[in-house]
């Protein structure tokens, strides 16, 4: 079984930046241990600040994989596009964002991909992506 | 380790009420296979259709209880009150709803409740309530 | 033939209450003249000034009724449960106003319950009732 | 006792026009039953589909019935003209829809009309107009 | 003389809550002291969180006492019925709050319960109970 | 010198129309005193309730007059026709309105019209067109 | 084949009307040239300033022709009456504007009547009407 | 007869200040022009630049004129206060703009001094003042 | 101790202006009577309708003063800079307002002064500056 | 003569992407047509899901083309960039739609493109591209 | 070469008003400050907490300078008349402010003075002023 | 030190874009002059119209300059992304728009990227650059 994740602009600065909100763990350590955890799940992993790259990324890893798990960063608020990608493929897609997004600016409240994924799972922090996996199993075990 | 889950209004009709939202299942059914699974953890559950009554267990489960999952139904939307008791309180709280609410009526894309929570996890139906179990463990945890 | 009649806050003062807009007659009086009109049908009754109890009585009438008649009060502006509710039983509901609610404040002309009601009556007085028990039986007839 | 009914545009279309919203039968048909259950009244009956013919009609009708019937169709949303005239004249207007507009599109839910009509009925079918006939019967009675 | 102070939801917290916000006293003990203050009032207190019991206290104080305190709490911002009560009730009521509702987050701006009120007072924390009691004693002797 | 005065919606029941708005003389009897009065202007008048007579009307005023005196009544605030007519045509438009319209109900506040106006008077009752008329006067002049 | 072109209000004014946004041509000369053209079809034309005389039109066109061409001009942004029209026949419609509505005014940005039309073409000039007419013949021999 | 022809900011720069809008005679020069045109009336004038003084010179005329011919420049559009002082006074008040406001900026549409006005005159350049003057003698004649 | 109370525009009208809203007693009537209330305060008295003049006014009392009410007349609602200035002084505010602005037209429900005051008193006429008073003398000796 | 046509992101999908919507067939084998059909034209085709890239190709065709074509999918929606590429060049761009976005989602009724382009055409399948090369034609001829 | 300064409502504080926001320095040092370095050009200054006086200034300085550098304080948000001023004059205006508007309260992220000025300038301290000077040097010999 | 320039969206188009807004001038030969005033200044330079690609140069710049010059042009009104970036690094930027932002369509008046820039210049042309150097000079200075 192979899950695809997918992760948005700025995320490649995990550890960096603004760790009261996004903590201060690297992304590639955390991917690690999640491999680490679920042993009979392929992960893949493809990271971009291009819009239309994460669009690309989408519709192959629609065609390879079981599930994708995405965390759009700034795009979940502004890109039609990106959420026309995931009305338009067939793979169950869990929405991911490590801050509760519900809780920020405005402006954050609204999020143009959910009505389009299986789910939503905002404000666990890097452990959003392992409640993905496990909702992502359950889905497709289901 | 106690955790509370409550659920709001219309959620004791789980099973009968359109099923093709919220799924066939009574949660009382849902609630023992949970307990099952998690026999570390004493679960317990409230539900009125009362929205002070949501209050007065929320303030009670916060004296007793090292977490709580919510599902706030319909007050979701409307309740400030609610919204001020997770504020007062001091305890973990995790919003949960079974269907995904960014995907429905427009007057369901706000929750009032969600700032005021540690996370949010929308559109998993039952399961939803095992991955905030899930998170509270972590979050316990960590 | 059962119908149930439930009102929602404020109306146990009809007879005393802005008499210029609801009228000087009590609810108790007219409910005893409606019951002597139709006597092939079986009125019950039941008034709340709480939100959950309205929900419960609308659960509780779908299971025992053919028909219910809903005057929501000041909950049909704000209450996203009790249209749920409606949403969520078998049964057709008949949405009474005594005076016509979209003539007064604006956010008096909004009706969450509305969408979910089979019919909506505005601005009849008490006689609103009758002119739904009317609707109900040829609803039910048909 | 004179009641005029008005229809405004496309309600000559009854019968044919989009069934599962507003049924099969034609308003003729139905007028002619109208008339038939109350002998007593004598009902008049005018369509048209130029918002300023039924400014005329209403005049009209104001200066020789009792009470007028009124379904404005879509000029209910967007006529301050019809709304106009209802102020100006003297007799009481029933507003009556054959849908229910309140759970249809957003632009149907405003009735400009409805703040100056005595009550209003939504989403009985045909049947509406009996029920505004009895509106009005109990209101010239009263 | 009598005066009913009624609190809404979340009150009962009061010494705990958001201390910050609220502060530090529990309201029980400011009650005490007040009633010594003016000892020829009998002051009457009753706390729910529940809208409709509010409600329900509203509805009797009106009958019992010559004037109401009101802190609706969170309901001040959501509840048309409470506001429907205190117009349809005989007997000035003022509302207190604790905290400057004005300086605080947009929703907490908008108080549907004061246009019914005699008048308002925001931000003197308890004192604003005290305040209330003397703008009573001054409209019942003017 | 022609003047041609159109009049919208309604206008006809000037004098018998909610009188403590619009005043208890009929337009025919003020327009006789009009031409009267300005012996040097062939003053010509015409009325209808449908929108797009008034629009005929104006097609035909702007190549038979030099000056238009335009009462939209009601089509004021909903009519972008009659607004592109006034836009379309190359006669000076003055338009009057018998009540002042920024006085009354929020809608009436926008007129689609005014901006491709030479001119708005609002309030001065059957006044208006006597200054509307001197108003065209001093613009043909000069 | 029959094709019925439908024109609304001021369209009449073609060829004299603000030439910089709609041309010099009369709509007459045109439609006699569109005819030469599409030798096989037979062309019907109408126009009206008279937003129930559209709707006549609309009905009986859609009972007599296999494709409908509508320039409802201003009625485009302010007629729910029409688009409710459209969407009760059963004939294709295709709404053409000679000018970009698009990028003119605020208010001409929405157009009531498109979500009921096969398809809308907007800024093409006069030739507008020979691409609705392609596009017709397209959708009627597919 | 004393009229108080009060003008606000930016008025003193008439004849200078953006000629195509407001054209490029000063107001002191028509001033004098219309005091010899009306001779039985004496006219009086005031202009500031400073909201209040204008406030002050509304109360002051109130009480030494039989009618008020107001521009009040951009404070038409910010001003509460003003119209406050309007509503407060006893004289009739005449609203001047030279420009037809109805048809420049949106900003500029909403007067919040037209309320209060007897009426409003838009858009008749430096003849406004005149036609003000022509309605308050009427009205104060009638 | 000295408090200064500052009024604003056409607060110097009272006892003439609007008696239904505002009474019938002049201030400086009710001044006299405040200060012989509390002497062992000296109470200072500033009014003005020049928006500047009541920022000169804040700026120099919170020189010399302990406290300042204000009631700020109609700039509550449209002044940031009064507002800004109540931020930049380290003096307690008390706003104040005769009338209940809750209960008036909408576009006085905004009290731009408000977030930045200690605290709000509306609706309880003349009597609300006592109430400040109170208020000042309680936050002063605490 | 050179004709560029410019698809945006998912279009790279068409065939596979939601069929009911946007058809079954790929756009590479309807370009075959097309160019067959238009044989004295030289048609060039790019696609991107790249904002920018988008951005690129517009600014080259303008170079090398006569005309473009452009489906921008959903950036139509949300790109000021793509609208300020289409103001900066001076060839006509033809805005082309497969499906009718005016009777989609509220989202999609808003293009930020359309006013800078010469016409749009939605809602006729992949023959809209046929359209718009006719319209080019003849906007080139012309 | 003469600038003219003018600082709008509370920068008379500067120096001891919120020095988080604002800085520490008076304003009469920087000036003095600013008047070295620039040895060639003749700055003149002037502050009022009066709009109507800024209004004054403005037309002032527009006589007898060749450049204008205003700092609106809070009348930036709410002056129609200044901005109107701005239009009115001949000279360029540049808009500093001391600190960032656009991340402060979402009613200061709106100038309406903005679209009359040269430019605009926010966020960079009284260094603001320094380059504003720098911007008119430009501009006046360019 | 080294400061970088990174101009968005068809800024490489200047000098032969809309002239009257943007000037004729390339970039490349302002850039040039630039860096021959700022000898000790290392200037960089970047140019994208791809909006993840200026995040990555913002991200790379973050780490090798000092200060960083931003003109995100089109990407200004839209990108949240973006403006994440600028909050997540740790140098200073300024942002700067080449016309006056404000004084143009509405859609241009936010900035999503300026509420996390050190400051914002609007309007002075290219010298706008320059200006930006200077205010870091002064920064990075003080």
């Amino acid at each position: 079984m192979i899950i695809t994740i997918i992760n948005g602009p700025n995320l490649n600065l995990l550890g960096n930046r603004e760790i009261n909100i996004y903590g201060d763990k690297k992304f590639e350590d955390y991917f690690h241990d999640l491999q680490s955890t679920y042993q009979g799940i392929d992960f893949r992993f493809f990271q971009s600040n291009i819009e239309g790259e994460l669009i690309d990324a989408l519709q192959e890893a629609s065609r390879e994989s079981q599930g994708i798990i995405l965390n759009a960063g700034g795009f979940t608020h502004t890109s039609v596009s990106i959420a026309d990608t995931i009305a338009a493929i067939h793979v169950p897609v869990i929405e991911v964002h490590i801050s509760n997004i519900l809780s920020r600016e405005e402006y954050r409240h609204k999020s143009l991909i959910a009505p389009h994924c299986k789910g939503s799972l905002f404000g666990f922090g890097l452990d959003g992506y392992r409640l993905a996996a496990e909702a992502l199993l359950h889905i497709l075990k289901g």
